[in-house]
């Protein structure tokens, strides 16, 4: 399938995206920040349908009982690091009173992944401003990727991660369709690392490029986590006329992308996946039945390709996209060498 | 809120009802039966939105697997004894073979619950010929109630149990809508019995009429089961607009006027609840998007109040209606006499 | 079932139960507070089984997806306003790094109900003082009931509703066993409001006590909100040895109560319940298996009961505890007029 | 990780496998059969935790309902037909009552896939003689691959499919466990196969051989169904102890080993996953609570490892134990030609 014009979740019309990067050495060191999907500006009054899969749980979204009852998301969707997604749930709300949104949706949509390996743990470090910038910053077009915005501290497969994207377009039912994914990676081991099917992690081992979760060679932080195994969260969106229970069966083809990379669910992983059609408008007059579209039974499956495949590539762009980063104690986290891995994907073509 | 003019379920549009029921006591004794509930006469073909619940699920529905999957229901629902589920499941699969449907629906929704007690267990009379004379009998009007059918040999509150419907008539986002509950009933304990909030198994304690799971004077069965406890098979349809996810919700409302009669789910019971939606239609052409109509946002109470009321009355219904049975090894069911009933009734009036 | 020594939740051996209150007119009018259960003071590191059951999901209970994948609950529970959720949930991050839990839970269960009919909206006036203070003011013995905590705000059934508390204690697999549950109540309609299936609701209508939900003779606010059917939190505990399956079983045994009283889920309504069992200790080594008890199948039903009935005593407890209250723009929650409750008790009675 | 000694299902102890496979020519053309898994001789009356995974539910598996609500399976599993899953699930419940078992398990787990392509659909040949040839012959041991058993008839990436099976030993929480994975697979693409990532289906192209699909040459039948796209049963049985939380975890473990071999869970796919522990002992004494082990938190990752390889080689291990075989309509499933498939590999070996 062919990817859309920014290969970016940003190619379904009306998906915003922006990003709130925090680094900062002093008081304390600080790789934090936030990003924020939105399925469209007025999101807040025209909601869109959503669904939501967990491969497995060790994470944090919330929002997703609303989502899973009602089957509509109607505020933006905001990614941050583990200890902060209150704030940033908190500053969604808000933004309904500011925006005057009297029949508003309380119950918005933050996930997390945890960067306290680069990140001073127990910080506390982002406020509402930095959400509100997120925010404020949202726009259509190219998607920076890598170390920024929620994806700043990350790590991913023990390189340094982040934020990915990637899209595909295609035909269900005789329309055209495009698929968006969006990645904060933060998840995996070295050796499990695969990229179109070649073993690159096992290539470009440890030995070669050091783990990103190794201490430095004297002293240093013993903190470990139970977020040490890592999490990801992808977000899907797509113009193709999907119901609640499409999307949710949309969110579970995340998986099926992230296991061809090398991801399995560990267990201290928040693997959260929530998928969003554009395609209806729900929001305006409540007082009469709506009209709505459908994708018809039997016709998923090419958008079910594009979300495996733009997941499967969102978090290779994650891991392309991302620079070297030192964050606390002294920790590194290694970006994938591009020249190695053109040299192992070439070893491995037939 | 104002029954429909059957108070049946059959008084949503298109709704057939059919029963077969198998009273013998050669070679051994029999009280069983079928119930089948056809959403419309071609389901086959034009599917319905459906969702389930379950309160407890120490009980068999098949094909739940794939409501749950794609929000359809394509075959009528099969209610029979606990044994003979795969006989009726595989007959209506056979029925789709029978009517040419190629593109069919091989996984047909049946439920059950036990009716060991007063029926030989082990001994397995039905037959798909009785599923067939189920199917065929299957008519809109008014719906046989008690000992009939799948419900012929079922014990409710310790009285004899069986087949009740009820209906409610509303209004939802400016439009007339119908919910129609259809209940197989063979849960509860006495005492828990509450019609009206008023509790007349209390009233009319096993003192006062024997507890159907009560052993005959000289000697008989010792035979106990996990079943004991009962179970009950509630199916909800309305013409409201509702997409799958509505239906679901729908679905656990039945929860709500079962708890009221006095469910508590118990440990060993299948209260095993599926809602299906028969406005829009889901068949004929799969080559372009569907256009469905839905009930928006924030108008379903009376949908939620018209499912738990309905199903609060059918089980007072499947117990009015059922009359007393002597079954297998001097087993005895006695009905809910409905002259205390009225009594109990009235004592606790204002 | 008979009540435990306080007839309050704390009659689980080692849960306590904390409460902020915040009651201000200036700046702004301010009725709100938070409500901490702890299931045992080391939870922390000992962890609990836990499971959650949603009858309706328009609300907001974080940290569902880990107890869902876990089956475990590691923080104390918070209960608040819908509004500061995220406040919450980020100070119970925060108190692990305060307390050192290395190997912490980052994800904490927090749940909310509205109160923006008594506090002003979009004020956001609790701090996470509140939430230390409720948390370090946690402890056993009797719990206060009514307009305290994160139930200050509170409307249930159009009277003022808010925190209440009941137990039950019963035999369990030849074990003896305490259920506790605490409810925060906002939801529901006087007209549906039963005590022991007496129709209260429609006997005390709002022509003799007004609905909390009136306007001011003069002027007044117009804002409704999705949340204005309101929500009901509801955390039930035991000591009974229940594995996470059996706890999400029991949290869905609230239903039963819930709708005993007059509850339908109704569909602006958060009605989400968490069950937890302090009878195993989930702590200490990960470095081999964990013995661990559990009731046996076919043994639960006892446990079941005991949930329901304090569920439904609870609800009536937050109603019989609160006091009428008036809040913003002159909004006045009569509460549940005891004599007439009597009255109307009597009436009713055999 | 390596195998255990028969890199079977039946590495795990106690886990017995059987087959009954019918092929004939008259008076219809079949190519069907049964397998049974069974977890442990007794499993009727000593039960095993069990938890289910659904990747796409246009399958059937009964009895799940009662695995979600218990956590326990006490039955053996069968597999088979879909158009017979009703036959081979009344056979179990017959058999609780061939061999006694009072309190028994009436709510038997059965799963299927669809073979209409090569065997005469509406043909409904099993009869209940095949489920207890397939029973009794359940034993330890090597376990005969391909085309036997419910997998006679099966088409697996557009090959010849059927049952495969593999098994991994590792180590979890200090202590030696066997993973062991039964599928029955009937999935898949082409050009989506793949083997330890090379993409074996885009080289041994339709070009190469003809998709099992093809229509023979002259007329034939143009039957197609939404099964088409197949369906895959994965059966994960370990030792390690899990609860049922935890088997249901590593169910989904088996989503990340199909979609390494090319799964996507296609809309019309019945991709249904069961794992069960055979750890725990929860028969006899329901009088008191029992005491069960469960691997502690963060100890599961090695057993997840386990399943999701196992599941990627007992795919693979059922399309190299396939032959080509001709069915009905001069239907045609060549074998996956092992010579090429060797010849492949090493082209895209470094």
């Amino acid at each position: 399938m062919m990817t859309g014009p920014e290969n970016a979740i940003t190619d379904v019309p009306g998906v915003l995206v922006g990003h709130s990067t925090l680094i900062r050495d002093e008081p304390e060191v600080v790789r934090t920040g936030i990003t924020m999907v939105v399925p469209r500006a007025d999101v807040w009054t025209d909601y869109v349908y959503a669904g939501s899969h967990v491969l497995n749980g060790d994470g944090e979204m919330t929002g997703l009982i609303w989502v899973a009852e009602s089957g509509m998301l109607g505020s933006p969707i905001g990614i941050t690091s583990t200890s902060q997604v209150g704030l940033v749930r908190d500053f969604l709300v808000a933004e309904t009173h500011r925006l005057g949104v009297v029949a508003g949706f309380h119950l918005p949509v933050v996930g997390e992944t945890w960067d306290g390996w680069l990140s001073t743990p127990g910080s506390f470090p982002l406020t509402a401003d930095h959400a509100a910038s997120a925010l404020a910053g949202a726009g259509p077009g190219p998607v920076a990727e890598g170390a920024i915005g929620g994806g700043t501290g990350m790590i991913c497969h023990e390189f340094k991660g982040g934020i990915g994207t990637s899209s595909r377009v295609g035909t269900a039912a005789g329309e055209p369709f495009t698929v968006g994914v969006l990645v904060q990676a933060n998840y995996g081991e070295r050796s499990d690392l695969r990229v179109d099917g070649v073993p690159v992690g096992r290539e470009i081992g440890v030995d070669v490029v050091p783990s990103a979760w190794s201490e430095p060679p004297v002293g240093g932080s013993t903190v470990t986590s139970p977020h040490d195994g890592g999490s990801i969260i992808i977000v899907i969106a797509t113009d193709a006329p999907l119901l609640p229970v499409q999307c949710r069966r949309l969110a579970q083809r995340a998986t099926v992308g992230l296991a061809r990379v090398g991801g399995y669910g560990h267990e201290s992983s928040g693997d959260i996946f929530i998928a969003f059609s554009t395609a209806n408008h729900l929001g305006g007059d409540r007082e009469s039945p709506l009209e709505v579209r459908t994708l018809p039974l039997d016709s998923m499956d090419p958008v079910f390709h594009a979300a495996a495949d733009a997941t499967e590539e969102a978090i290779v762009n994650a891991l392309c996209g991302a620079e070297t980063m030192t964050g606390r104690a002294g920790h590194v986290a290694s970006a994938l060498p591009l020249d190695l891995l053109v040299e192992v994907m070439g070893k491995y073509r037939a």
